[in-house]
C-alpha cells in the first residue's frame, strides 16, 4: 500500500519515475505521504500532501493534482481535504444558508422548492405552472435542469414569463416565491447568469459537471448578486463506485460548497436513485459543518420525498434544509396549486 | 429490462412519471425505445432515440440528455451514438490526420511525440529539454498536462522559451519539431489558445474533462489555426467501471473526435494504467473509422511504449498513429537527445 501511495505522489505531480528526479524536485514538488493506515479489510486510508505551488490559482489544475491521471485506475477514492490553504482558489458560497434566509425572510423553517417541467412546454405554459406554484406558497421555483435554450422555450422567453408569473402571484396573494432559472450553457454560463439578474430572477440553477467545475467558482466570483443552486447532472460517475471517484459528502458537500454553491441538490434516499441514508446524512453534514473556512450551504435533497412526509424529513434532516419536490406535486390530483399549498403547510407544521 | 429502458426514456427527457404527461408531450418529447436485446448473461443492449429538439444546439444539453441524471445510477453504459444528425453541435476535427500530416510534412509514417516535464522546472530548463528533443528529431513536443500556469513556469514564459528552442534546433540541425503548449485554464481556454498561436506554437494540449467537454468544441470552432491534442486527465471515472459510464472507444474515439480533437491521447495497454489491448484497438478504430461524418483523428497511445519497441507497435496500430513516449526517454542513460534520436530512427525503420 505504501508503494501504491508513493506511485500516487509521483503520478499526481512530476509524472516521472523517482530515479530520474534531481533532489530539489524530489524535495519541493513530489507529493509526500503523511499517513497510511488500514481501516477495513482491503481498505486503507492514505493521507498525501502536495505542495500548494503545484496547484497555482486555478480550479482546473487543482482537479489535475487531486484526481487527474489517477482517475484512470480503479481503487482510489477521495474522501477528505484540508481546505484551509486553498481559500485563494475556492471562495465558498457568497450567500450560504444565512444569506439565502435573509433574501427569503424565513429564519426558522426548512424551505420548499419545486421544478418547472417538462421540457417541451412553451414559456406560456411554464409561466402558468410557475404562477400556480407561487400562489400556493412555495419558496423557490426552479427550472428543471433539462430546460436549456431549446426552441420550444428559449431562455429569455422562459425567464420573462416566469418572473412575471411570480410577480403576479405576489400581487394577488402576498406569497413571494423566488424564481431560479437554469443558466447552464456552453462556454460557461456567466452571460445567462447576468442576464437572469437583469431580467428579475432571484437565483439560478447550474449543473457544474455539464460545463466544468471551474465555472461554478467563476460564477461565484462574478459580482452578480444571485444565489447559486448546484445540480448533480452528469456527476454520478464520480460517486457510484465504492472503489473509485469521490465520496458523496466530499463531492456534493465539501467540494461544491468550496466552489461556491449556496444550495447542493442531491437525490434523496428512497427515490429513483440509490444514495443511502448514510450518504445523504454525510452530505448534509459536509454542507453545514462549521469545521470549514466557508459559509455553510443548504443541503437540497430532491426526489424520494412526498409532501405528506415532509414533517418526518424535517425532524431527520433539520431546519436548515431545502426540500425539493417535483414529480409528487405534479401527480397530485387536486392540481399543482393545492399540492403546493399542502407542501407549504407541511413545512410549517 | 424494457421497464428500465422506459424509465431512461422518461428520466432523460421530461423527468416526470408517464401518468402526468399529456399525449403531445409523450409523443414529441419523451425518448423512444428502438430495440432491446440480450447480448450476454446479465447484459442487454438497448437503443433509444431522443428528439433532436430536446438537445438544442449545445454540448452541455447534449450531455444532459445523453447521461445527465442516469449518471447517478450504476448499470448503464453508453457504447454508441448516431452522429449524423448532430453535426450542428459537433464540428469534428479541423485538421484531423490529413491536416496534421500536411502541417508536419510526413505522409507515410507514424509520428513521434514526447512531453516536457516535470512541473517545478523553470522555463529555461524546460526550453533546454525542448531543444534536445527537437534536435533529436521528434515530431511533436508537448507540455506535460501538469504544466498549467504555476509560478515556477508561467504559461507565457514557458511558451516563449520552448518556441525559441524549437526554432534554434531547426536552425542548427534542420529538424523541425512542433511545440504544443498546455492551454487548459479556468474559464475555458480560448485566451491561451489564441495566445499560443500569436507566440508561435504549432498546436496545443488540452484536457477537456478538467474544464468541460463544451470547451473542446468551442476551441475547435474558434478560427485559431492550431491542432488540438486532447488529454484524458480527470476523465477516468467515465470508463473505469464495466457497468457504468461510457465505453473507452465511445469516449476517447467517437466523442472526442466529434468535439474536435485532432489527437486523442489515451494510456496504452501495458503501461501504468489498465486499459486492455481490446479497448486500445477499439479507440484506434473509432478515432479513424470512415463510418463517421467527421475527419479521422490521430490515436495517440501514451505510456507503456519503449522506444525500442516502437517498430512492433507500428505493425500493430498502423502508420496513422502518434506514439507518445515520456518517461522512457527521460530514463535513457545516454540523455534525452540520444533517446529522441533512437525513437525517431525506430519510427522510420
Amino acid at each position: 500500500m505504501r508503494e501504491k501511495a508513493e506511485w500516487i505522489c509521483l503520478e499526481q505531480s512530476v509524472e516521472l519515475p523517482d530515479e530520474v528526479l534531481d533532489s530539489k524536485i524530489r524535495q519541493d514538488i513530489v507529493g509526500k505521504i503523511r499517513d497510511v493506515a488500514q481501516i477495513q479489510e482491503q481498505i486503507w486510508k492514505v493521507e498525501i500532501q502536495f505542495p500548494i505551488d503545484n496547484v497555482g490559482t486555478e480550479v482546473s489544475q487543482f482537479l489535475n493534482v487531486l484526481y487527474g491521471n489517477i482517475s484512470l485506475v480503479d481503487g482510489i477514492k477521495v474522501v477528505d481535504l484540508e481546505w484551509e490553504k486553498l481559500t485563494e482558489i475556492f471562495p465558498g458560497p457568497a450567500f450560504g444558508i444565512s444569506g439565502v434566509r435573509e433574501q427569503i425572510g424565513e429564519k426558522n423553517r426548512p424551505l420548499s422548492c419545486t421544478a418547472l417541467k417538462p421540457m417541451g412546454f412553451s414559456p406560456g405554459k411554464l409561466g402558468r405552472l410557475c404562477f400556480e406554484f407561487a400562489r400556493g406558497g412555495l419558496d423557490i421555483i426552479k427550472d428543471d435542469h433539462g430546460l436549456a435554450n431549446q426552441s420550444y422555450a428559449e431562455f429569455e422567453d422562459r425567464v420573462k414569463a416566469c418572473v412575471l408569473a411570480v410577480k403576479r402571484a405576489f400581487e394577488e396573494t402576498g406569497n413571494r416565491a423566488r424564481y431560479y432559472p437554469n443558466i447552464t450553457a456552453d462556454g460557461g454560463s456567466i452571460e445567462r447568469y447576468r442576464r437572469a439578474y437583469e431580467m428579475g430572477a432571484d437565483g439560478v440553477l447550474f449543473s457544474p459537471h455539464l460545463v466544468g467545475l471551474d465555472q461554478l467558482a467563476l460564477l461565484r466570483k462574478d459580482p452578480t448578486p444571485l444565489p447559486i443552486m448546484a445540480h448533480p447532472s452528469f456527476s454520478g460517475s464520480l460517486v457510484v463506485s465504492r472503489s473509485h471517484g469521490f465520496s458523496h459528502d466530499f463531492l456534493y458537500g465539501s467540494l461544491w460548497r468550496a466552489l461556491g454553491a449556496d444550495f447542493v441538490i442531491y437525490p434523496n434516499v428512497g427515490g429513483r436513485f440509490n444514495f443511502t441514508a448514510e450518504q445523504c446524512e454525510a452530505i448534509n453534514t459536509a454542507a453545514r459543518t462549521s469545521d470549514s473556512p466557508f459559509k455553510p450551504c443548504f443541503p437540497t435533497p430532491g426526489g424520494g420525498v412526498e409532501a405528506a412526509q415532509v414533517h418526518e424529513w424535517k425532524k431527520r434532516y433539520g431546519v436548515d434544509t431545502v426540500f425539493l419536490i417535483g414529480g409528487s406535486l405534479y401527480k397530485n390530483e387536486a392540481g399543482v396549486f393545492t399540492a403546493a399549498k399542502e407542501f407549504r403547510q407541511a413545512l410549517e407544521s
